[in-house]
């Protein structure tokens, strides 16, 4: 009954969101969407940004709401794109992150390792096609870049996607940080498809420098926030250690969904070939992880205890950034001192002195560029269009080194 | 060291707020207090309104914001308030929702019974006060109406207190109900003392009816939604069950923290002679409960895995709300049906269909009500100053009742 | 050429609002449309608060754009309305307030008397259609309520009308009383048609209550602000002194329009059988009347100069409000003062000492109601409808006493 | 009476801009300072975003109440600043723009040559510091750098003065183009003073770049939009050719005021000497420009009719913008077609066929620098802070060509 499942949901950033038919109404009441709910966008970020707490669930909402709004301006300026390529790119955008685990990107590489959330968005997405009787079927040819019109793609994953533009604005809305705020209504209005690929018209040129702006501030200001950096090592250093343990026989109190993945360290094949582990990890959220690291503070293993009673209590690392490396001899300093203080080896030590880095770039002239629409017809890099070089200088890829250790250690 | 510790969070509702002090900082770190981080301030809203995921600990420090103004607006005003007396209001607004459970009101009477919030609050800082050695004595008798300037109480806690201020400002922000946007600035610049009472100037008339108003909406249309009672009806017949099986020992999966409450049903007493209860109790928080739901969902017996499958995968109850009380006869039939279709008893039958009231006063006219300041100084009650007596309907108590049951039975 | 004129006009309230033909965007362009950009919406509400300079012009634009969501939620609930009657509502709306002169409201009845600007608009309308060869039958049909579609009418004048919705948003939005902010979003979604008849779901319910209050609560804070009422009074007797002298004979530098206004009083027939005249008071705007006031604050007439400077100094009247008739002993007393203080004579004083009354329903029970559609199909008013009888007690006219008079003889 | 004088203003912006004691209550009363409310912030900006009717005033106002934030935080940090600093600082800002003329910029050199705004700003204080008997020496010291707390100075005027943090935020919300917003409050928090220097802390560093990235964007989408560069092109045209008219005898119809600036060209001398003159130029606002254009459109001489009605029918100027100079060749082209069309000669043509060129610097990267204040205690420019050398292409100066012509003749 398509009327009865025609919902409207409420989005404080949007105002309303319409589910435009029964078989997007059927995608997102299906366990494997709704699981989504219970995954935050930001992992930890909250812990510096007490708002961001929303999750995939609303992100991948949003961002079909956005894709409705391209799609119906793109129709408008007589672009063809039929109902069947519509409802496509629709469920495309939609489900373009429901292979995320737990915390998003905090854990990606930690509950299951060398396999991205992007692969397992794909295997789920073939089971749910299987599902839906292969209804799925142009959706997953543009969410994979494998339909002729590259446009579409290019609306669900490129530089200038749907998925950006509502990240920007719903973490910028949920954060409070304010300069990240980005203009969708305006780029939308100016997005055109000039032989086969999406661009921009020259008018929006400003408006384009703003969205990558807005998208370096947020990176350094939010997703690579020293704090939240500090409490998100925390918590791969809590998996680590609890797989380490597991991984020695050592019981630990878990759901029996994380316990599975806290023993086995699963391949990719290992999902591709077995389709109830498949099912195993779209029952992981965030509640299996948090509700085992509030029971694990009380471990006897010191080191896991201390970890994430570390996490609950808020009491994070000190951390470092840095243009230049952490050098051997610094770290060792720190090493020795944590050592001593914890009365625990140097192995164990690095748990809690640990390093790495971290770097972002604005924009990557190389990779589904931003073409600009000239007034006079001819397209152009974005890099080259606009007038004061700065989108060459946002190309350049800035490389931050951090080192974490206890604040006690000071 | 005061001034380290002199910290700005970030609101998206207010911009940044300011940890006055070193005491105020130590409090928020405290484990209880940042415990609230993990409880959502509307319990399952966000099944209906996707934003709602905030928090109790970002409301506690949003009424602490506002205190500080309101703090700040009656000095200007030449209302003396010294600073230990200002430290401790603000500290009772800080605290005044330490003692929420998971879910917040959701199942305030189903982990506990016979215990309200506010009572383990009241607990709560007791033995807080006790940690810090004294001095949170002014802000208990404050908190609880033993203080001279009762009018400091009446910010912390009355009918128009920091508390609904902000929590309308919150709730109407993060489920993008736009209609209960209300005022704070101007109802705060408006404040007044007169007799050692909390009073509003006249001017704020039309806000203030507003913001009852505003309430009054966000009742029926956030807190009283329909399927947001479906929803939390659902989950307090879970924990139930969940009871019922172990008090018949059966073996359920739990964090070791729920287990204890899910075997004992605790009074009022053990919470004052057993201090580790308290800390127990301090312990729980969403992640316990939906982590346990989660697993409960595989669980052998019928009636708490559908529950529990149910509320994951958001089939909820179809839920009838109205004016007259439900019949017997109906419930009835609806019961049989409900046997018929799961093969159960009558008793097991009353987890899938369940009735009840809720009901709801915008104003209540006899109970720390809101006083106007007149031009010529007089003082009037709210629902005698308002032209057109819109308060003293709003007055009346409104109550609805509703009807529970599964959709499959329609 | 029409797409050359499809154009997005930037409205700092709705984003962008397009302008989707080019018949449209002809009106949009005529000299009297463009004329509305120099009146002001809301007369000298920017004397209380200054952001208040909207125009017009924005906000039948805006009204426009409401219209454009309303009909296009219609026509997606099956309701039928045909292309040419959308455009013809949309022409409507949009031409509602093409009559309306200088300062809108505050001098509709002092630049031409006993001629409404509802009067105005349709002779304008009138003159439009000769103008463009009857294009603009159908949409004057609709604005004068003789079209078979009545719910047509009703989008653009009724109690729940476009233009309403955007007033309200659009004055609270430029005023910032955030308090007046109405969710013309949803009350747009859950508009409908039943039996000819613009109904509202009744989902809305809480939403269209809170209209009402919005709407109540702007008359008093903003359109009827004691300080609003004084400056306007001010300025309807500055015009009149303007034209008793002009009637005596008197030189008074104007625009040579507004002179003809002031020495001549219209009558209705005069603008039906002179249609040069219509054009010289479509050639009317605030500029007119403030460039002549500042130099009337030199002039020689000391009481048309004294009002002048009082007006372009902030020096206002002093008014009381109160619900009681003023007294004629009060005024009397007054009047003595003033005969005094500046030297003249009672009937002089009457220029500076000014009574008269204001009222306000928020809901009237008995014209255009808002009809409430139930979940059982039903249509009931809403003051029945509504839980609580605050729509009934809305209904209730409230009527307010007011004085004006000098501070200097306080 | 202070107390009485304590005022709050509404602002959509900021919520309430209090006013702080009864100097400067008696400052924004002066018809000086009131006539300001007459003077749109954004010249013929509304011609392009119709909520761009802001004034002077208002900015002044907002300008103020960043000052209070800014002095009450950087109180906060220990740095002294007196009450007699804290009240001359903000008369300063409040103060800064009280010379601007009609239509603030779009006129500036057209009224009167050779002179800016900041001279008459100069003047203007001077005379109200006679008035209020030296109360404004201070305020004037800091005005004009000559105070020895020069950080002072660079609040109210340096490339991060509280002048600008308000008009991006201002222009930004009047206009719609949400991406000039920028994040004032975090700003504010950040500022510091050191070695007499105001600075800005490391953290704010993005936000910093954000707000140089906003303003250029501001510059190129508001300022110096094509649509407003050929209104005010028109604007100043017409001014031109008022006064040429006006020289060579010909009667215009004009207030007074404008009358006597239209016959004589003043240098800055006759105002230094001749109080009564410089009265009579703040007695000028938009009411008596707008006023006379109007009358103007129906004048006999052709070119002064047609620039009028032109404006008064948003028949605007085509103009083309580009980054290379305007050839004679071309320039002479179009002049010839003009010549033609409206049968006039070359000279006159130039009222037609006008090209100029505008240039912008988002950073000027050596008067008033933002300094930093790094993490360890050194200081160093803003554009060698700056991770990705952004704000070093910020510093290049953007020339921009254009030239502007009747639609008629393409």
């Amino acid at each position: 009954m398509l009327t009865n499942k025609r919902k409207i949901i409420n989005d404080p950033i949007y105002g309303f969101v319409t589910i435009p038919n029964a078989l997007i109404y059927d995608l997102i009441n299906h366990p494997y969407f709704q699981r989504l709910r219970r995954i935050k966008q930001l992992g930890l970020t909250n812990l510096v940004y007490p708002g961001a707490l929303h999750t995939r669930f609303h992100h991948a909402i949003g961002a079909m709401h956005l894709m409705q709004e391209a799609v119906l301006n793109l129709k408008q300026k007589k672009i063809v794109i039929t109902a069947d390529e519509e409802n496509a790119v629709l469920i495309a955008i939609l489900l373009h992150d429901i292979g995320h685990g737990p915390f998003s990107h905090a854990l990606e590489h930690s509950i299951v390792k060398g396999i991205n959330h992007e692969t397992i968005s794909s295997l789920l997405m073939d089971k749910l096609n299987k599902e839906f009787k292969g209804k799925l079927t142009l959706a997953i040819k543009i969410f994979n870049n494998k339909y002729k019109k590259q446009f579409l793609h290019q609306l669900v994953s490129s530089q200038l996607d749907m998925d950006r533009l509502d990240y920007l604005k719903r973490d910028s809305f949920f954060t409070g940080v304010s300069e990240g705020v980005i203009s969708s209504d305006r780029i939308i209005k100016m997005l055109n498809v000039v032989n086969n690929e999406l661009v921009v018209e020259y008018k929006a040129i400003y408006s384009i420098e703003k969205f990558l702006i807005a998208r370096r501030l947020m990176y350094w200001q939010v997703y690579l926030h020293k704090t939240v950096l500090s409490a998100e090592t925390l918590l791969v250093n809590i998996l680590k250690r609890a797989k380490e343990l597991s991984a020695n026989g050592i019981k630990l109190f878990a759901t029996p969904t994380l316990k599975l993945f806290l023993i086995t360290d699963f391949a990719k094949e290992d999902f591709e070939n077995d389709s109830a582990l498949l099912n195993e990890f779209a029952n992981l959220d965030d509640y299996d992880i948090m509700a085992s690291i509030k029971v694990w503070a009380e471990h006897e293993d010191i080191i896991l205890s201390k970890l994430c009673s570390n996490l609950l209590e808020r009491k994070l690392y000190k951390i470092e950034l840095q243009n230049s490396a952490i050098t051997a001899a610094y770290k060792n300093k720190l090493i020795l001192k944590v050592c001593k203080l914890y009365k625990i080896t140097k192995k164990e030590a690095n748990y809690f002195v640990f390093n790495s880095l971290v770097n972002n770039s604005a924009y990557l002239a190389n990779k589904f560029n931003i073409t600009i629409l000239m007034s006079d017809g001819k397209l152009l890099d974005v890099a080259k269009a606009s007038d004061q070089l700065n989108i060459q200088s946002l190309s350049k890829t800035v490389t931050k080194h951090f080192i974490c250790y206890p604040k006690e250690i000071v």
